[in-house]
């Protein structure tokens, strides 16, 4: 499968279209509404999906598209290109530009394209299978990590995670901090914190019950800038990962992390 | 006691000359060791205190001086600048634009001026005993909250909160999101939530553990745009208020929370 320019082109201007619609809500009135979770959507969530969608219906028609917020298209192509117009509403709501639009475009089930795109500051993480990420153009590279101890892990919120899954967190926790809850997990950022590890700002992103839509576009922008994506058993991720979505700068350690989170299964 | 407009004047180049320091490490090289509690401090906290105190040197050497990195001068006015170059340290080391320099005209114990100054988005909130508070020169203001319930509440980590408070804290959470996960506390973000609150996007801040450097700029752009600071008893901040720091919006809601964290007190 190989990416094509005008598919990242087209991944561009979806995601200038996004931003288009957003920014004019950012700070101003949003019309917040809460959904059946009692998480929090916006008009500026539907008019970036709505923009993004028109996009498509007029320049890839036959490719299927999932939206968070206006459910499935099918498509005639094997093509499906997956939607999250703000991921960190709640960031967005309270004034934090560190929210983010993420488009992917996915081919059997494998996520050719994905962006990472900031439009209140401005930044933008393009990834795309066999190619290196890049940051507002510039090549995005992950940092190496020689340890757990001091590495620095970042995740949207504890409360995220369901009861089972938050022990294994905290094991993971406990390793990377040495017990200093100062050196505890950098908490808020959603997909933002993925962007800031494919450009080596930090080492881990760990979560549990994060959607398709949700983790689609990360993989190709972590991916091609060094890092691993993965569920919590090291397997690639899947629909069926039940959410359990980790990134990590640097390779190497992997097998430490998988271990620290395992951790309490055996005792 | 009068907030003069050259104290204004010198407090505002106090936070440029904080920024001008700060902007060249942000996602760059910072040189990021660890204190004793294993908080981060960075080339840019130092050389940002420095250089306001080379200001204050300069402009007002008869003032004392408390900062985080550098310690306390004696003064011989009965006025005291209090500085924090970067409240958010973990932020800015993983290349969040969401932490700030504070800055605090402290006279006879009360807090005269204070300063919120986010460098890279360059964003800064300044408050004065009588005055309005402003964001970027305009008027902010803080929203009303009709309830607790649905109201947005922020904290930079729950990790942050000692071991009897953090029950306290987690009341006060059931209160506001109706045991909804996703309603739950936005965490992240220091200081910034504090001016965020005094812009009207967020309703509460409730934090413990916190020093004189990291409120006293706070009081005045909280007072000031029409939101009340007050330990967790409800008393005015003072340096024995044990870092149980709360900012509330609505004033109208000051008992209600008060109440909720009480809550496990009473049960």
């Amino acid at each position: 499968m190989r990416v094509s320019q005008a598919d990242l082109a087209l991944a561009a201007r979806l995601a200038d279209a996004a931003g288009e619609a957003i920014r004019p809500y950012f700070r101003g009135d949003m019309g917040v509404e809460l959904k059946e979770d009692r998480s929090p959507v916006t008009l500026a969530d539907r008019a970036a999906e709505a923009a993004m969608r028109r996009l498509l219906d007029a320049e890839a028609p036959g490719d299927g598209v999932v939206g968070e917020e206006y459910g499935t298209k099918e498509g005639v192509t094997g093509r499906t290109w997956v939607l999250d117009p703000i991921d960190g509403t709640r960031s967005f709501t309270v004034g934090r530009a560190i929210f983010g639009t993420l488009i992917a475009l996915v081919q059997d089930g494998w996520p050719l394209i994905g962006v990472i795109d900031q439009p209140v500051q401005r930044e933008r993480w393009v990834g795309a299978a066999g190619r290196a990420t890049t940051f507002n153009g510039a090549p995005a590279r992950t940092r190496t990590c020689a340890a757990l101890d001091g590495a620095t892990l970042a995740t949207t919120s504890p409360h995220l995670f369901a009861e089972g899954d938050v022990d294994h967190f905290m094991r993971l926790v406990a390793k990377v901090s040495g017990g200093a809850p100062r050196q505890g997990p950098v908490y808020g950022g959603d997909c933002y914190n993925y962007g800031l590890l494919a450009s080596g700002h930090l080492d881990l992103v760990c979560e549990s019950g994060l959607q398709l839509y949700d983790f689609a576009a990360l993989v190709p922008v972590v991916e091609g800038s060094g890092g691993r994506m993965c569920d919590w058993n090291g397997d690639p991720l899947t629909a069926s990962s039940e959410g359990h979505v980790l990134a990590i700068g640097d390779p190497a350690r992997v097998d430490d992390v998988l271990e620290a989170l395992r951790g309490a299964h055996d005792h």
